[in-house]
């Protein structure tokens, strides 16, 4: 990390404008649980720019994914339902999945929505990379949108546990957004993103 | 946890239908660091509908949040620049704050949107909560819109760190959705729904 020093004293009394440039400089991190390859738990001692200092602070690494919203000719797009154990229920999602070593995210977007809804594109759309949480990271999303998209073959997620698949029309993901149906953000936003392209 | 018992034998070799309904039992679970009130990392054992087990499935519980779209009777929404770890660098965010112990998701909102833009709405509508992860959790946010707001008072944020209040238009908005302007899914998510809404 190229952390300049800290700005000293003068700078940090004044205070007359937001100081947004400088960097928050990271003077340790310990590891306070490698659960790889799923997830990495941090403790990082920080000095902000102001000169004070912040320990302890949690950082959250968790492995990227990539997640996909696709469109077939017919108009419909595939969700899956399946367990998540961060609500404790069956919940409502878009295609997607972690990215493997060495792995590009439209390769892991690509490889997700054939291996879970059996499908695949030959015209795909970047949507964005985003971090989960502004603090603590939690992960990086890479939201991709397939038009034209073609059933294939059978789903065959290999995942822990089972997965459903549903499709959904663009005016029933739409009503969706709005009603409760969604309840993990990736997905509800991957949709409400892919709705202003397509609508 | 209301988990019922796990299904025995039969059913888990003859899985023929998706069993979506059994939940996850936690066995055990164990802090593995205690961050309070920011965020609470545990480890859990759990067991499995098909009666296979995971052990140290790390949750990452961080205090949830309200998150706020708030258009001014001149057109324009309020966002805040503001330096965030979890990218090393000043990203553009909507107005949005911790929820505090017995405040209500919309008392938040409210109070957000007042200390970090200086604002107040007497049209409120909420968007939804959503957990940041499906698997870890990552806390929830609580996603609001803000029609009629009006400025009525210097920002007054008190948070770590400095911030700059910036004001977009709707297409300013619509624009940034997909420049990469946003980096922060909360954010961007929320815009993207609100947008729906208003455009």
């Amino acid at each position: 990390m190229d952390a300049p020093d800290a700005p000293k004293s003068p700078e940090s009394e004044a205070k007359k404008a937001p100081d947004l440039g400088g960097v928050w400089q990271v003077l340790e991190r310990r590891i306070v649980a490698d659960r790889s390859p799923f997830a990495v738990i941090w403790d990082e001692d920080l000095l902000l720019p102001d000169g004070s200092t912040i320990t302890n602070f949690i950082r959250v690494d968790i492995v990227p994914f990539a997640i996909v919203f696709a469109q077939l000719e017919d108009g419909r797009v595939p969700f899956v339902r399946q367990y998540r154990q961060a609500i404790g229920r069956v919940s409502l999602e878009l295609p997607a999945g972690h990215i493997e070593k060495g792995e590009e995210p439209l390769g892991c977007a690509k490889r997700e929505l054939l291996e879970e809804a059996g499908a695949v594109s030959d015209d795909w759309q970047f949507l964005g990379r985003y971090v989960l949480e502004a603090n603590r990271g939690c992960g990086n999303a890479h939201l991709f949108l397939a038009r034209h998209a073609r059933l294939v073959a059978a789903p065959n997620p290999g995942d822990v546990g089972d997965m459903a698949l549903d499709f959904l029309t663009l005016d029933e993901v739409r009503a969706r957004l709005f009603d409760g149906s969604f309840e993990i953000a990736p997905s509800a936003m991957t949709a409400s993103l892919a709705l202003h392209l397509l609508g």
